[in-house]
């Protein structure tokens, strides 16, 4: 099977979906970021108190599902229906190591192409916001296990990345 | 030493910047896209023979930096000087373990704020783009170790994640 | 009845809308730019004779509509099939009393959630416009009465702000 | 003086800047949105519970004020340096009179012109986003006295709506 | 017949689609970048080797089409369905005459209003790029016979600027 | 001298300008549109009257050259301090050939690279917008003879296409 969104020649192409039926098509997608215990502290207690670095995150991640056309050159626009990101913590029991926040994106459409990409760029977008935010008090922050996670809907069918619906995303490594 | 984007009720602002000089700026940042060696290698020879995944990557890197703004809700928009990308391969002699891609973006600027999250956001963008134009063949790709390699410029000096240069950047875990 | 773009926890969320049936939906929205009389009257003569604030602010409203994916968090981008623009002049008899634009913008979609944003954003779009057009000649200008005057389509039906059709907007006031 | 935005022939044009020197600059605007007690009541408690209305409308606020150059058609693009938003209520006693919610932003910027736009955005960004998140539980909000309350820097130096500086905004109409 | 983009008053209005039927649509439109012989040379030669001019123009051009929205005014946002370009070389056997490159993209969608301008859009990115990729090296590139080639579906039925399918697109000049 | 955009591994970058000198710069980009004599009397007709294509066409050149970062992929994001355009009529005298509008934009800029994209993409951007406009009545549209005609500031010094100031641009050709 070939790359699908390059040419005869090799070149970029924005894949013809317009013979696809319109159906109702959903993805999941997860990702972390790594921190020190006391950047999370204080994430956690900005958040009772007054402040709010999950609330920003959290917005940054729906409207970074909606700049997909923009930043990921192939990918249709498309009408998005509905946007739901989640934040998990991560606590370290052995508090020389890292700690980390879990964020989970699911972006719903009813449209003639998948929302992949809309729910793993909302997941690096809450991600970076949380980095840009805390990286004055902990430059060693670091963001990975950005994958998807489930997607259902279109000509492919289910998809799900994990067997058990509550086990953990277990981090692929070479 | 408080979060630096939270006012004094915890709530969103974009720092005020205008009283610090203008100078050259510059980030380092890394990341890698993981993905299997039959994928890797469509890659490299697309890319020798006619086709170019890495060269869509690069130019969505580019454009990604540009995007900043838009993308992560409390960044300065900036006059950009410069941006450069740079994907080395990772392989593994292991055919049963996953490849890699790592990337890494330099974004310069001659501002009165940093630049990390042009070079964080460039290597994001590449590693989205990567992972959109070989989702079809291999839905188990991840996307991981996003970090700032090195910055310079500015009251805060220099910062520099790994003490020899040409280390290879150790994921940080807990 | 909760606040709808908030999620179980709190937090910002773009409303699934995706089991929604597509439907022909309007919404009308309507707001005033305060000026003095002489800046009225600029403006009116600029039109007659070569100029036109008013065809920029225009220009600006039909924009503003299609930004409120970016400019409005949690909006769901909609393919928008019509935007339309109307400015009345409200002359003051006393030459000390300020005079007013009345913009009004009708926005159309046929889709699964409705355009109110759209409209009342255009209204803020040509509003801002006019202000900065014509904020290097009367500084006092102010905006307000920014109001939905009616919308139709959709499961909640028609909604009209004001009983009779003619009536003029009234400000709300505490 | 002539309209400054528009050519010699009454078109369109951005005024040039370009000898101008770089100052320091700062403008703050106003604006408000009218509300029934009972949708103010609830944006507070869900401040307080778990949601936040308010923080997610600061972040349109911000992120609007860089939205300026594609939504002001003939605004200058510029390098923000810093933008502060504030939200007071004011509430009424008589429970059958509106409520109201008082935003106020403050941007700075090092260039070659002002950033009045910029803080008359950031207040109907804010402004449209609360109306966007209540409009569900009340159709009648509404959003005035949108408008301009200092300036500082530049060429035509201070400007300061009200004489004293504690004194509240008061609405101007004809 | 009527400019169909000016209201009653002869102002801009985005025209309302609503109640037009959904079909498949597609648009393809051409132009071409004139240079002069060294500068297509160093281009192709760029491709050969590593370097691929035309691999960023159509990025460029695909990434064009899609932000038709936010670049002509009155033009309605719509989910693209598939975007292609393709690029080739015009030689000349006089070496003092210029040769040139001829863009040609065809964009489909499903929907409401044709995809004209996205095709058109398409092309002039591609060749913009092109240009900026090559100016510092031939300032006397030019860019030109940028026009629709064909259109099919919507009400207006099928257009074909040429008679025949493989007939080279004739310049049109007054 | 090799093509500057693409660098050692011939791929794509944004040139390094951080070291370059803020100077004062502009550049001036011209370019035509072919059309039938009744669709340019319409037009003239259209403004004189109350509608006016021009106005539109002016404001979307102006906001054109302000969308080049987005469009251009390796363009550095500037901060702009002026666009003029203008428009001038080319009538033929046979009723038969095409007559022809002639834009010219003038950028400005006080930055660290040359303003050479804003001026032709704002041709551009106020070409395509004409073409749209009046797509309906004249499907033989054509848009051609886009080229730099003058620059100043910056290394690389003056640059003037035709040698007489009020010589007219001859397109290039083959």
């Amino acid at each position: 099977m070939p790359l699908t969104h390059l040419d005869g020649f090799g070149r970029a192409r924005m894949v013809d979906v317009s013979e696809k039926p319109e159906t109702v098509r959903s993805a999941t997608a997860t990702g972390r970021v790594y921190m020190m215990p006391d950047t999370l502290r204080r994430i956690r207690r900005g958040k009772m108190a007054k402040g709010d670095v999950l609330a920003i995150a959290q917005v940054a991640g729906v409207m970074g599902a909606k700049q997909v056309p923009s930043l990921i050159p192939l990918c249709h626009p498309l009408p998005l229906s509905g946007v739901e990101m989640d934040f998990k913590e991560g606590r370290s029991s052995n508090p020389d190591k890292d700690c980390s926040i879990t964020i989970t994106a699911t972006v719903r459409t009813h449209g003639r192409t998948g929302v992949e990409m809309e729910a793993m760029t909302a997941v690096c977008a809450a991600a970076l916001t949380i980095y840009d935010m805390c990286k004055a008090i902990d430059r060693g922050i670091s963001i990975g296990d950005i994958m998807l996670l489930s997607k259902s809907g279109g000509r492919s069918g289910e998809f799900r990345r994990f067997r058990k619906k509550n086990s953990r995303p277990r981090p692929r490594r070479g």
